[in-house]
């Protein structure tokens, strides 16, 4: 295994390795080092990577949303063929189960076809054409068509939680490609083995699709300096990035400050609140604590959606639901966390938790774990409305497998504390039709603040469709105009263009009168699949 | 006409004047000032205006997009009937003719009017549903529904040279309005008279449609403090700006680095290159430089989209050229400039580009003004590629009537010059077919740093339609992804929101089954006006 890893950077499909400086894996479930060490990248070779990232966006654009298209598939097939060798590396560098990892590996390569699906179809672009009038009078009007054009080179971020669904050839990868941008990754520092082996198989895809190997680079190195490089580099125009409120911060003032300001579109996560109204208590209480319980322990807690607050109203089928949801807390699994920092500050957030005047332990996991490394332990907070409207810590994420259930003394106060709620990736109701109309404030109120707004379901799990929404307004995300899942998070990557009184033959196929590629296209307003009649 | 304007702020429909600073208008033509004086806003007035607007923004949620299309349709008429008096104000106030404000009324209505369509019809929200598939294996698809929702209070700031079109019933007030959001108007120091009428006009259209007052305010003062105010408030959270890179900048800064980050649309205006290819100069030289002249000195030269810069192979052609445009120079009128900080920068600018070795004054307008105020005096300018690569300040937007023609040693050169532009606004081609064909080089290279790109046209009129992009790659606007101009500049308040298991009556008319308003929807990933049968 480790005589296949490089532990280099490659660089539109050349290795590199000109620093001196570089760091191994950790096995986060012993803390022991994994070989081989990766070489940071230089300075240098974050400008060979951008430079080259510009020199291939004109021939990417060149070659078609078809093109672009077989790329997407070819690298899904690739990814697959990785076979057992990715899993595993994957497994010792994250201590994720391979069950989860299997199936993380299947939705990175859905993602792909999802956005090579996108392509194919064609209407994504946003075609608009307003068709010109030249008797208009006192001026005539021109022919305007617009479309959406890709931004220019993309800086990724690999995230520690998704080591392949948003790392290397994950959504955010996925999503740049699609929209015509070159892409240049860096590594994760805890999963930097599975990022070659994924790097090797785009690399593998692009030839093999006679792509310009400069779309693609793979950098090692540490946030605040390579991270930092690529972010102000001038040559990069957006930033697509999973992970800390504090580390996506950073990457976005640092990217609002350079000279040319870019978008970062940075998810940073939330505690994802979670109401449960009287009626869905009184109903399915019990039901409702096995899906929270659940949700809330779900691969460590260590999702971005994981619901880490719960309110409900002072009552006694509040105090059942808790009792119930401490009894699956304790018999929840003991999971090794993502990495030593991770364990670290889930411990440090917890304690702080607990020692808080007003917070108590209702429960804590008693399983032991086999191995001894950074094991996080699932903990049910309890709390009372007041406590948690005078403390801010409160309202903090604290990353990991443990959730925070508030008993508010009324209605009035359950709506306080929601209104005190920050912006959110998403908040849960658990209600009846008649809550659902008792509370409509509630609702509203929340549907302000998060990116998705979920009725008698749990946060984790997002689906990668059509419709979703993963974002929501900051903290969560630092644009709320854009998802980081589905296939609307395409539109992070594009904007728009528009083209006037350009002969038929100069323009896009997506703007040509005869509509070669039977696109949906706005044409004086109307919405439709027809040619332009001449 | 003065006893009619009261020269108070304006917060939610009351008239507020607690601050003791204050300013009038002055005349640009003559340097008189005007009265009244206009009462700065104080902070806690900012306050008040802000708490009013997100009081407002739910009730304004519930009264749906049909009540705010009404509204807008009453801005229109109400704007209309002020009649000759906000004609006269206006004028004394910017010296802008008479003929052209006229006609900037009517651009102003029709944009609300337009705005007014596109609620109408609706499918502008984006709807898409992904309906549930509770049979899946490992998991059931949850029911999910996604449409845009406003952002929330947005801070509009008005514009110096588009005193109705860009200020306070303007693109950016009336796409904001129509996306859902409450709107503070942050008034022009050159032009508050103007915006107190219109305001009042927005104000009875307000109390005719039953519209929460607080939905609109109109607040005076610096941008210094008031704009800063109000962009640094936690309840703004969004921004519409049109004018110079400075002031946009700052306000940008100022959003980027509160607490919540919020988006500032601002729009800062270009030099909106214009090359010249040889078949073009050959076959239609004396036309373009007819069309250059008027479009560079239209309306004083201030317009985002001024030409400010022409390019084209040094030729006897181009000598040809630069006689005929100087003589059309020399004919144009001396206007007088919107104020007098504006006339003292274009003063200031065309002295530093006299002062570069290597730039030579060609033509200057020999008009003799009526009044000695503020008058601009067109003038066209000449140098070689060789000054302009060597000077980046030949690259600086000059605002006002002036051109700086280009004479490029060689396709190379030429291509070198379009090759160190920033984003601008737009860019402009003048070719025959055959050029078109042996530049695609350029036309691939200006459309990366563009928003919008011309054949043989003249970047100034911007139409206000559905396939408009007037904004582009910074420092032309600060976000590129999006217009000021046109039906898609709605796209800047708005963010998705996702429902999950919602029942259908809780879901938004948009979102539901049935699809009551007929808009064009994403089902299940295919475009469809189609309900969702059971």
């Amino acid at each position: 295994m480790t005589n296949n890893l490089h532990g280099k950077n490659i660089i539109a499909g050349e290795l590199k390795d000109g620093g001196t400086e570089g760091a191994r894996a950790e096995n986060p479930a012993t803390r022991e080092q994994l070989e081989p060490k990766f070489i940071h990248a230089t300075e240098s070779e974050v400008q060979q990577a951008a430079e080259q990232a510009k020199e291939a966006q004109q021939e990417l654009l060149g070659l078609g949303p078809a093109h672009r298209a077989g790329l997407l598939r070819r690298m899904a097939e690739e990814i697959l063929a990785l076979g057992d060798p990715l899993i595993e590396r994957c497994h010792l560098e994250t201590a994720l189960p391979e069950g989860r990892l299997v199936s993380e590996r299947s939705r990175t390569a859905n993602q792909l076809r999802l956005f090579a699906d996108l392509l194919e179809e064609g209407s994504w672009v946003d075609a608009r054409i307003d068709t010109a009038i030249p008797d208009r009078t006192p001026t005539p009007r021109p022919d305007l068509r617009r479309m959406l054009i890709p931004l220019g080179p993309v800086a990724v971020f690999c995230a520690s939680n998704f080591p392949l669904a948003f790392s290397v050839a994950g959504g955010d990868t996925a999503s740049a490609l699609a929209a015509g941008c070159p892409v240049i990754v860096k590594a994760h520092g805890s999963h930097p083995g599975t990022a070659e082996l994924v790097a090797a198989a785009v690399n593998r895809a692009m030839a093999a699709e006679k792509m310009p190997p400069g779309i693609f680079s793979l950098l090692h190195g540490p946030g605040k300096t390579v991270g930092i490089q690529l972010v102000t580099h001038p040559l990069i125009k957006a930033v697509g990035f999973t992970g800390s409120r504090h580390a996506g911060r950073a990457l976005f003032d640092a990217a609002a400050s350079r000279p040319e300001p870019i978008p970062v579109y940075a998810e940073m996560g939330s505690i994802n609140p979670v109401f449960l109204l009287p009626g869905a208590l009184r109903d399915r209480g019990m039901e409702i604590a096995g899906g929270l319980s659940a949700s809330a322990t779900l691969g460590g807690g260590q999702f971005c959606t994981n619901p880490g607050l719960v309110v409900g109203l002072d009552s006694e089928e509040l105090d059942a639901f808790v009792r119930q949801a401490g009894l699956l807390f304790q018999e929840a699994a003991v999971e090794t966390m993502l990495n030593t920092r991770i364990h670290r500050a889930y411990q440090e957030g917890s304690n702080k938790l607990k020692a808080v005047k007003g917070v108590e332990v209702s429960a804590e996991a008693i399983g032991v774990s086999e191995v001894d490394g950074n094991q996080g332990r699932p903990t049910l907070f309890t709390s009372d409305g007041q406590t948690f409207l005078g403390n801010p810590l409160l309202r903090e994420e604290v990353f990991g497998p443990s959730s925070l259930v508030i008993r508010a003394r009324s209605r009035e106060e359950l709506l306080r504390i929601a209104a005190t709620l920050k912006g959110h990736l998403s908040a849960s109701i658990h209600g009846s039709e008649q809550d659902l109309q008792e509370y409509s404030d509630l609702a509203a109120l929340l549907q302000r603040n998060v990116g998705r707004l979920i009725f008698n379901g749990f946060p984790t799990g997002v689906e990668v469709c059509t419709a979703m929404n993963h974002g929501g307004p900051y903290p969560a995300s630092t644009d709320s105009h854009f998802t980081s899942v589905g296939t609307a998070a395409i539109y992070r990557f594009s904007r728009p263009a528009c083209f006037q009184g350009f002969p038929d033959h100069a323009l896009a196929p997506e703007l040509q009168d005869e509509n070669p590629l039977g696109i949906l296209r706005q044409i004086d307003g109307r919405y439709t699949r027809d040619p332009i009649s001449g």
